[in-house]
């Protein structure tokens, strides 16, 4: 009898804790699993933010793979997924091939610019960490093009966006710019944040007395808030809002929302802004051995809502994968998803956050502290002890 | 009797030494002396292709002039020279005018692209301290982008010019970009350094075996060279030849030659390529209270070619030209300029350097220790034993 073989395609959080808790559990020989990623490292991608800002090195969100995946027990290839062939069970990548009899998409997300013309050419996003390299470097460049030009727009950072990316990455700005201005000799009063949001609030969805308190603490740190206000047209020189308003700046990072990944769309499962519905245990509607988990799957709560795409949500999804992939090749019982909602923290650059955690609310340094000590636990969770002393260190 | 008014214009080589052998010189109340810069340091021009290439630090060449200067003894003024109105010895800055009795123009120069378009708009030049840190993290925004896009020419760097400045450039530049691939997760054998020169040789005028000694050893460090290649256009993705070949290049740096400051021209002065041929004492012709010195001033050796301009002429020019104003305010006799060639020094990136001094060829380490001796030397005249132990430990 053939061993079966478990393809798990993407090492974000979702992919990389199927693939660590296969690890733990399968025995010898009972399957020959393979995790698929574009590169040799996984990234932390609730803290890009920081190395996007520039306030904390690349490093520190970096996670090499073969630091947590026994390479005796799992394969890695590196490779880019080009397609997935559910009638004959391959994963075309950009160099190769795989054939799989379980398959794991745990691809995660693209920005998704809800149509609105030159963002995706010429908005950065915080998705990864060479784009998030870019950003920083980019920032840099423009502040020493400042100094050569007197041209305000080279110090103008817009973001649009004010879901939690663009909050925690706004007030990471914050926190760098004045050192900006010292590297560079820009006066710091120059210098504009500016955090563009169509929803009515920030953080929408959020406790009102938490989003006054981030918006206080983020105004008193120089951001300046736009909401209501839809931005209609990207350009290489800035943006120009529904209103009409121009603003020119050179910088602008878009955090507005992520689609599922197209290959998923482009290998013919039926999508929601590129999301699929999977069933309870997690498996795409129609197969019995695709699992689709992450910024890809779309899970509905109880009054029929879709939860947003966290990192916490795919975390949860990897550990049921897991259980039900040795379930299938055992024969035993798959147990259907429940997300257990933890709460959610959010930094308001260096010890400010805001957060909730079951029904109490968390503001100031506590938000802050708490937020770390999560960071830490997903360490461990992936790594255990050693991982926490050699990341946890880098973690703000 | 009224106390006559110095004006120095500009703190370069020129400007600053004329500046601080004035401070040494003058007894309380024989002139007032106000020297006039963009900003309030002074950098070692040569060594800016370390900064820029990223080799050393902003700071590690940049000296700020209240350092140097007694502002007892002498006025600064921060501030950018529009044009001089000689009729009424009057200099209009963009924020104010000065007076003065006797002048120094000492503005130093500017690029001269000899006609070639687009390199005015498209390719950086190592001439201030801001121009050389906007090359910096140009390359840096560069080689972040190479690893988002894979494409080859934000990793190809072209220098054009392979005089002094484009030799020390590259040589650096071979030094950084190692480090940079380490960064940026960029392969090194993608990395092309080409340096471009219109001349059927490196260094032109400069001795053969120090020409073939610096091509080998900047061969070795990855540096392709293109002699007797005159450069035809230059646009923001790359640059054509004469040949008609076509280089992608991201990143292009123009070192091919330099001109007088053009607020000389714009005033009236008569000019060559932007400088002055001015007579024995340093003084415009037709004027008795202006002196030309540094990179606007046309000084001509015994066979009637002009003196190239470097920073010892430059300095030497400093200390003719105060000991000639002291002379002027006195009623003694002035001293004509007599250039006092003490030899040449280039650096090849780290250890390594060619140069000149008197008949001795130098050549390897040798030459790169005697670099580092003159800028010391360099540094003990502008302000002694201190400056020497604060910025000495910089220098490479």
């Amino acid at each position: 009898m053939a061993i079966p073989k478990i393809v798990i395609l993407g090492a974000g959080y979702g992919g990389l804790i199927t693939a660590v808790n296969l690890q733990k559990e399968l025995n010898y020989n009972e399957a020959e699993v393979t995790l698929v990623n574009k590169h040799h490292y996984h990234y932390i991608t609730t803290h890009l933010h920081e190395p996007a800002a520039g306030t904390a090195s690349h490093e520190s969100v970096k996670i090499n793979i073969d630091s947590v995946i026994n390479k005796e027990k799992i394969n890695f290839r590196k490779g880019v997924v080009e397609l997935i062939d559910t009638a004959n069970r391959r994963v075309i990548l950009s160099d190769g091939e795989l054939d799989y009899d379980y398959l794991v998409i745990a691809l995660g997300s693209e920005p998704e610019t809800f149509g609105i013309e030159g963002l995706k050419e010429h908005a950065f996003s915080i998705r990864s960490l060479n784009s998030v390299r870019m950003i920083r470097e980019h920032i840099e460049y423009m502040f020493s093009k400042y100094s050569y030009t007197h041209d305000d727009s080279y110090i103008t950072l817009v973001v649009g966006g004010a879901g939690f990316t663009g909050i925690e990455f706004v007030g990471e700005l914050a926190d760098r710019v004045p050192k900006l201005c010292a590297q560079f000799d820009v006066p710091l009063e120059k210098v504009r944040i500016i955090n563009i949001e169509a929803a009515p609030t920030v953080l929408p969805g959020f406790d009102q007395r938490l989003i006054d308190y981030a918006m206080k603490v983020l105004t008193e740190k120089g951001v300046e808030f736009k909401t209501n206000t839809p931005i209609k047209l990207c350009t290489p020189d800035g943006i120009v809002l529904a209103n009409g308003e121009e603003i020119r700046a050179k910088t602008v990072v878009w955090t507005g929302g992520v689609r599922g990944n197209s290959v998923v769309e482009k290998s013919g499962f039926e999508t929601m802004r590129g999301r699929v519905k999977v069933d309870p245990y997690l498996i795409a509607p129609g197969y019995e051995d695709v699992f689709i988990i992450g910024d890809s799957a779309l899970v509905f709560n109880e009054e029929g809502r879709p939860y947003p795409p966290t990192a916490q949500i795919a975390t949860q999804q990897g550990e049921t994968c897991a259980y039900n992939l040795i379930a299938k090749i055992r024969g035993s019982a798959m147990k259907p998803f429940v997300y257990n909602y933890k709460g959610t923290l959010a930094s308001l650059g260096k010890g400010e956050g805001i957060g909730v955690i079951g029904k109490t609310k968390l503001l100031g340094l506590t938000a802050a502290l708490m937020k770390r000590a999560t960071d830490l636990r997903y360490l461990f969770m992936l790594g255990g002890i050693p991982l926490v002393l050699k990341k946890g260190k880098f973690l703000p």
